[in-house]
């Protein structure tokens, strides 16, 4: 059994159900998913500044899941990834690299459609950074996160002709660029004719496949452990602590 | 029951049964595994002329198998990935790709080390397609493919040599850069404390995911099926026929 | 006497009347043009499956002119250039090649004007591995190859809007991006003001250039002779032979 | 009267009282420099984890100072440097862009010397980011943070050996790459005979310039003010309020 | 006091004077502005034989003022900036330089708006030289130099539309690509309602920066002092002499 | 007869020779050779000081010979050629350029191998410009132009030093990179076993190759013909007058 946890790192615990159904909906018959809404932080990551304040919820589930196999930051940012990644036990895989290294796999050109506009840089230089920068183009539909499954709100057409628009520009695959809109690939695939993948689900692969490969994040250079040492005030309780003390 | 087709695309049977035992070691339960050798075309792959003329058996290999649900190229030159998805009607993973998106979720410097110098270049020009350039380095162990299992050969103190260079260069994971090596990177990451990442192992997670998210390469753009047209000669039996008739 | 052989990788022999006809026209008075037509493969090359099946007919084509002083590929996908290079005792050219670095001289930034959009993927490849992917876009003009020269296809109505678009956007030099279209520079360039390049007519002239400063290919690293070893089935013949015993 | 604010988003105030010192050393007759030390988080920042952890208390010393006409943040990581410049109502400088864009105007190849190898990867992904790669080199002296001042540590011999190399390898200047080495400037570029450059100094400068120009960071795309939301848990104050009640 | 020297590196007074204006206009209280005009060479710079020609003069204004504590090339293309940097013994700011790293620090995405069409191409080198070919996009409003001040050249209407379009395309500010724009960012910054940088002013700032700083150009590697040798004909006057005999 | 001009745009007559004579070694039956010295300017090139001031004894004498067919800067930076080509009414080709696109058709990985380091920089900087910086490094042998040809200098000695050292690092083909070398090259191709490419000799096929196609510089963008517009003092004479009476 390979105990997949998955963060989401924004407190809304509606989207939590919607990101764990989806995980569920293509994990292995021999993993089990455990979905967590971080306790601390903003109720949903739009722009630098919320994605700072939800590292320490984000890294808060990560440590209090010591026996978990793999963990999925679920916000299209990959929020903390890198922090994630030195502090936990097991391997951390983040939506945003996960779809774009599937969406390689099965198309040259990609597309990344993500909600508000003000996101588009910080995927872009996500994309930049994990080797994409030639092959995807970001661009947002102009949605509120919160907006996305609120009744009435016209979200999903203006996502539509935004996938359309990407289409006619060349893209040959999308990736859905926010953890809410992980319960609709499938209808968007079969409705525009071309592979439509969400982090989540490419991330629960992405998490599977690290497991079962028994490969554990690198300690040596960048993601070595947090030196111990001491922290204060608010998040004293953060503080990196021997290791060995933490069963790594 | 997912059915993975791992293609060798050199004639050497002796290769196929070691990457057929390394893909079989980490495959997931439900996944089963079929190896099978090029009937045609090179006994090793070992720089561009080599590479050229493994294509028309890896191609047949793939038409040969239309019940699969994915398929590997197992050759780490990635040989022919590109004309294999535009033929095959299921994903179709190379080593290489899987390797360096693998070794990227958990590292974020690699080094590459493949067998002679003459397949550095070829390597390089892959890693840099796939987006890896700036975070993946390619060395060689100056070790031709089929002496990697030769007793005597100093094979391996050569291949240890090399990785014990790249990790003093930084390197944070080791990929190991043919589909020959695919029996030693437990040995080799326990000797070092680092992640080594073989490919024909990470391939079959790929194919995996693939699979499981029921995604399919796009026929939208580059990877288009082949316009049905004559082929003459030598060839004439690979001639892209109407998909519709060949069940796509 | 230079003796230039021109390859049309496809089958389609009036399209090598094309070629060696513009080849001819630019040839300096001490030069030979034989243009040969492959003996096996696809009637056209378009997409990545086309291309693969077109290379061994190239390189029996290369093996059988031992007495050339250069070669010329002549698809501009510079189909099987790698191989080629690798396997001839001359040094051979490639028409997107030789049309990059031909217009580069004369205008910094270049449209590459090709026929489908199929095409447009492989080509950025090619321009990005040729280094000139900050200068040259590609675009396609929706023309299948041997609809170039039927009479009421439209092609060269479609040809011509799609080079309007082209310098619109800024571009300051014309390549034609496919060797079908090797007859009409002059006109193009004469109607639209701009240098208007055919790969096919720059081939030959930098294939002059080679032979006249007795440049050979390296041997030394990737372009390495392929080492001798066995090739099996359809593919026997081609067999890398020892190059001393071949007059190399 | 121009008042700069500059943030130690570590909790040692020792090295505040360092970076204090250096910045009133260049400061203009017209600056007050007010120095402050984070009041929560990591003692010293080495690393991904510790740098997510020393956010909070950064953006906490920035609102708390709501009559800065420009403001610093003192680590060489640029820690949270986005974050800051979309909550501040004055502009934000980072002393690692600040000593690059210095250093890039008198000298082509610079080198940033930083304390421990784990910075190194962290500091590339900077170094890119802000446009330097070609560049900068970034190497490490391995000495931790906090012993840069530490008699006997041999800190400052290792510092200069590095430096020394950098130099053999091409480097025309030194940026040093750690906010508590701001005290050795002078005394290495009299020592070497090149340029060093503290990012601490330059960043002074920086602010100085961003202030006299009165250029505010744009409130378009990327670094648009924080929306408004609920933030919960031990992280509830920072959540961003309307900023029209802020004075913004 | 320090004295930074504005050199207009083209003939034209008047423009000299709006020049030194707006540099007046930003310098610290303790910096004294000496705006001179080229005394040879071409009535405005466009283009690459403009440019050239305007060296000489550029140099000749630089060597005719020893005392200066930093110098400013106020032309956009950073007229002879790396020739100018090893002939001066003062440090020496672009303003295109300038301005880039101005915008960089306020703003992740710049649109830089230039006169004419045929500057984007050296500009776009320009920028990629520096490293901000990633985040800022070159335009023109099609205006000659000389017409920007002209009553009814309709010149500001153009610059607006062009700002128009570059917002609309994501840029989050604008870098006035001329240095006779200097009179317009204040305005053109209301009425867009984002940061507007005139290079002029920046580099003004930049200059009091590196003067502060006590910052010279490098000499080691490709800024090193000019070899004393002969120059003969026109430019003999020009022969780099011993540095030492020029009190450098 | 094609005419061919070669302008050493530096002022010693006996370098001008060596190029002369290396030129006619290569050049077409039907080609003739012009070579010239500059009448102003630097006796060598080295660095961006005297580049700046070889560029209007160029452009002089490029305009003094208006009956050519293309045009050959041979200095290896390429001194000016930006400005050349907007200036004659026929093709220019620089030596570096030439060399880059020629050796980059028979290897894919180059050595330049130049005089002093202080021409690293300028060269690594032409070569990124022209697409080369994936595929070719620069290094220096550390002799100074003129003591090329010098008897007892040890240039011959250092050039091989260097040129082992390239290759060692996996260079599979060396650019001399200056145009005092152009006597080398045979003597060191035999030597090494690689192919050695000399500027001057791959510019005058280049320069036949654009000739002999009837391509002239693109008129349409950054190559525009100079404005017509007054120029003052020292250089008033190389005013653009109006293209039309100059017979373009």
């Amino acid at each position: 059994m390979t105990k997949i946890l998955i963060v989401n790192p924004n407190t809304t615990a509606s989207m939590t159900e919607t990101i764990g159904a989806a995980a569920r909906a293509v994990a292995a018959s021999g993993t089990e998913i455990i979905a967590v809404t971080s306790a601390m932080g903003p109720v949903s990551i739009e722009g630098y500044y919320d994605e700072a304040f939800a590292v320490p919820g984000l890294i808060q589930a990560l440590l209090n899941a010591p026996d978990a196999d793999a963990a999925i930051v679920a916000c299209f940012d990959d929020t903390g990834l890198d922090a994630a990644r030195t502090a936990a036990h097991f391997p951390v895989v983040g939506i945003c690299e996960a779809a774009l290294v599937t969406a390689g796999q099965i198309a040259k050109r990609i597309a990344v459609v993500t909600t508000l506009p003000r996101s588009i840089v910080p995927l872009e230089e996500l994309v930049r950074r994990y080797g994409y920068a030639e092959r995807a183009r970001v661009t947002a539909c102009d949605v509120a996160v919160l907006d996305l499954d609120k009744p009435g709100s016209g979200a999903e057409a203006k996502l539509e002709a935004e996938i359309a628009r990407a289409l006619d520009k060349g893209a040959e695959a999308i990736v859905l660029g926010c953890a809410g809109m992980a319960d609709l690939p499938q209808k968007l695939s079969r409705k525009f004719g071309v592979p439509v993948v969400d982090g989540v689900a490419a991330a629960v692969k992405q998490a599977e496949a690290l497991a079962g490969l028994k490969l554990a994040t690198s300690r040596r250079g960048s993601y070595a452990s947090p030196g111990v040492k001491k922290y204060t005030g608010l998040l004293e309780e953060f503080a990196p602590s021997d290791p060995s003390l933490r069963g790594a």
